[in-house]
């Protein structure tokens, strides 16, 4: 299969979705070594996760087949660019390419607006529209001095 | 119980998070009415699952708990200031409040550095570290225009 077949596969799990009724209009799958070995599809409403965007799904279920907490070596095709929940997702999990066909101006016509959340991540802490403050009780800080010094720590 | 009280609650769970080699050293809760309805610790190496943040399990568990996927006028207690990944769903989910202990900056000096994900999320898609790139196919945004069309579709 080739980069072109990969990505059909992606936007008729995102068409099928629409259609089953299980969540928005996005489907994602992780291949490596040219073989699927995740498939994700929005799944927020059906099973009331606001973290079960395709992305995130298609990523959880390859780690799973893999057994590892990585994507190494593997590639991304997704039916539209990735919101800033899933880029933090695709980071954490380091596949080497992400391949998309919508765009997120194309989402947002639709309704689906990340710009608001980009917009978030860039504003100090204090002005967000969500209220986030720090609160430091005594040894706030102590599980970050014990796995400083755990010698079983698996480190990633 | 107070703010002091949820907070040490989930500092708690990540010192034990660390202790039993579950995970980082993140934990957290989600509180509804005073009432904690969703619990959440750092379970990225041993499920293998990078999405496995504290914050993402919390939410999650918190949603199924209420049947919903937007965690309304509930408060999000942290240990740490959540990364980007945990802030897109933190919005997605629309809780009222989030509270954490420690910062991004004190994650930093233990190995968990978010700042660069940050600078990711800011740059043009084409510069970032991790190839991402459009493909479209012929009628790629064919889903879109069967979620504009569904009369049946679940917005959120």
């Amino acid at each position: 299969m080739q980069e072109i077949d990969f990505m059909n596969r992606a936007i008729s799990i995102a068409h099928e979705n629409v259609v089953t009724n299980n969540g928005g209009p996005f489907g994602a799958i992780v291949v490596k070594d040219g073989k699927v070995i995740g498939v994700g599809r929005n799944e927020v409403t059906r099973t009331y996760d606001p973290t079960a965007h395709a992305e995130v799904q298609a990523i959880r279920e390859a780690c799973k087949f893999l057994g590892s907490f990585q994507l190494t070596d593997c590639e991304i095709y997704t039916s539209c660019e990735p919101c800033p929940m899933c880029i933090g997702a695709i980071y954490w999990a380091r596949p080497k390419a992400v391949y998309y066909a919508c765009t997120k101006s194309e989402a947002a016509k639709i309704g689906f607006d990340d710009q608001f959340i980009y917009e978030q991540l860039d504003l100090p802490i204090e002005k967000r529209s969500i209220k986030m403050k720090q609160i430091c009780p005594t040894n706030y800080d102590h599980p970050f001095e014990t796995w400083k010094n755990s010698t079983s720590r698996v480190d990633y």
